[in-house]
């Protein structure tokens, strides 16, 4: 591999400078990638392409010098998979035709095979892995068991998850079968992701934020754990996984304990802080608050070099947002972003050559 | 006054049981205020109408034993006597006419007299306080300055606050001028509440867990501890108050240095972890998930004794919601969590009696 600065990162081993990617790098803050949208017809009609997902995960690594490829998908396929119908209304979130709502939906739910229902992505992360040409790792991804639940249940996005949290205090008992085939799911489809050439995996816990401290335990880390538990490992070599909760600020000691090796940080949390409680157990990714890139390109340095002084020089960071990036975010604003990371950590990680 | 447990437990003080009152108590799940509120025509009407306001205010302690009221009004009353123009579209949230976008309209903000622009707010404390003739303690409240902020630069609420980020990190000096005028502005008005005759306050940071772990002590607390610092005490007695910032849990050490009496936890807060990082040097008040009031009875109780367990029987808590009560939540869950914090934490505090 050209550039494997994220993988080495990931594993905690020096590295000369900190390795940068972003969350949902791929996007709408991109005028080739709403061009390439617009030629899909729609965001389902890209997602599912395997030629046009494989060009627009590609496009962000063409602009800037990013140290890993993020498979380009949607959070959604699984349940989609699972048969309950995903869809966009125009302007809106993702939504579910069949939410599952009652007993008998629960109990018939069954875990999608990847090489069948999730064919599109597998073939997509095939063709990417392919046009990277060992450029940059590949990260695959999912959402995690209870962020899945958390869609499926609402049967759409939500302010309160009302219908969920209902599930969850009512009926904990089919909130944890729909959680059950979740991990099994998510387990392989990570799985079949590795084997088509995923060099890392991230589980998106975006929602594992809105339980109750005790709740977060029970629902969404024991599951996530599960699949953690169940990732292979290809050709020997260790695949990482990364672990992000939004909102999990409190939890960090316990995902650390979970057998992912990196947690990604929300911008909320205090790097510092984070490194203390978790220990050299972890890598970790983050954090800087996407909306920082609203400021002037100057004002975006400074940003970036605050949260570098804040993980420190020690081996073990992969700097990203806190979440994804915003649509409406200036092109400018990442160029400068990635550039101040790559020039400023490489000054951090080799002091003797900066005095010399 | 006939029941003062609240104002003893926010003294840390031991009480026979742990008072509870619950965050929107006078809202939209109870019929009565839904009467109310239809006679008088809209919310706004409603909120600055003092009688209306103390009928309202009443209403959930006709109901449920409850150790303490708290004044019914709008959170957005501070900038709406600043001329911002608060309205609210039908089925909507609030919004202003006239955001604040341009320096010289920043420049211009002035502090309001509650005595004036506020008089219906001050009018409806001096009733509640009234009506109440003693029975339980009357609570008072605003936004924090940065609450206020958020509103008052983005014009509505918002998912990304995305006009209020773009100041913070592009011109950051007209931020601090808009959260300087709003301390001050804050001050007053719970002073003038207090004079009226509230026995204790509550500042609300509902947002400040937007920011990012540097930006919540420059934009948020900074601009609290000041409002906290100039509040007056009453005839030589403390009037005691609480800060509450949700997804705030990261930053609760700092928070029970900024002179508050009391912290309020979200949901998400593990209490045992919470009095560890805070010691003895605050009350804390919370932190039942509010979805959890829409489990059935049996299971409603449950959630009450595993709050109640998680905090323990030392003095210094009160039993609230982690958030708002839900439009949506039965009356009768509400009955019971209530009937549950009072008996079990009676038998928690007496174990002695228990036993004989």
């Amino acid at each position: 591999m050209t550039n494997d600065t994220l993988l080495r990162a990931l594993a905690r081993e020096a590295t000369d400078y900190t390795p940068i990617w972003l969350m949902r790098q791929a996007g709408r803050y991109l005028p080739e990638y709403n061009a390439t949208r617009a030629r899909a017809g729609s965001f389902l009609a890209l997602a599912k392409s395997p030629a046009l997902a494989t060009e627009v995960t590609l496009q962000p690594l063409e602009r800037f010098p990013l140290d890993a490829a993020i498979l380009f998908s949607d959070i959604l396929t699984v349940p989609d998979a699972m048969g309950l119908g995903l869809y966009f209304a125009e302007g809106e979130g993702p939504r579910f035709e069949r939410p599952l709502r009652d007993e008998a939906a629960i109990r018939a739910l069954a875990v999608p095979d990847p090489a069948v229902q999730l064919r599109y992505v597998i073939d997509a992360v095939r063709q990417i892995r392919q046009a990277l040409a060992g450029r940059v790792p590949l990260i695959g991804f999912s959402g995690s068991p209870f962020t899945l639940a958390c869609y499926m249940v609402e049967g759409s996005g939500s302010d309160d998850w009302r219908a969920l949290k209902t599930m969850l205090y009512a009926r904990p008992d089919l909130l944890h079968r729909i959680l059950e085939v979740n991990a099994r799911a998510v387990t392989d489809y990570l799985n079949a992701q590795i084997e088509a050439g995923a060099q890392a995996v991230m589980i998106f816990d975006t929602w594992g934020g809105q339980l109750s401290h005790a709740g977060y335990e029970t629902f969404s880390l024991a599951y996530s754990r599960r699949v953690l538990a169940g990732l292979k490992q290809q050709e020997g070599r260790r695949v990482p996984s990364i672990l992000f909760t939004k909102g999990g600020g409190a939890w960090l000691e316990a995902m650390a304990a979970s057998g992912c090796d990196a947690i990604g940080l929300d911008w909320t949390t205090d790097p510092a802080a984070a490194r203390k409680s978790v220990g050299a157990r972890v890598a970790l990714q983050g954090n800087l608050d996407p909306s920082a890139l609203f400021a002037p390109a100057e004002r975006v340095r400074a940003e970036a070099r605050r949260v570098l002084d804040a993980f420190g020089a020690a081996p073990g960071h992969v700097f990203n947002l806190g979440h994804g990036i915003a649509p409406q975010t200036p092109v400018d604003s990442v160029a400068a972003l990635v550039d101040e990371v790559r020039t400023y950590s490489r000054k951090m990680r080799a002091p003797a050559q900066t005095k010399a």
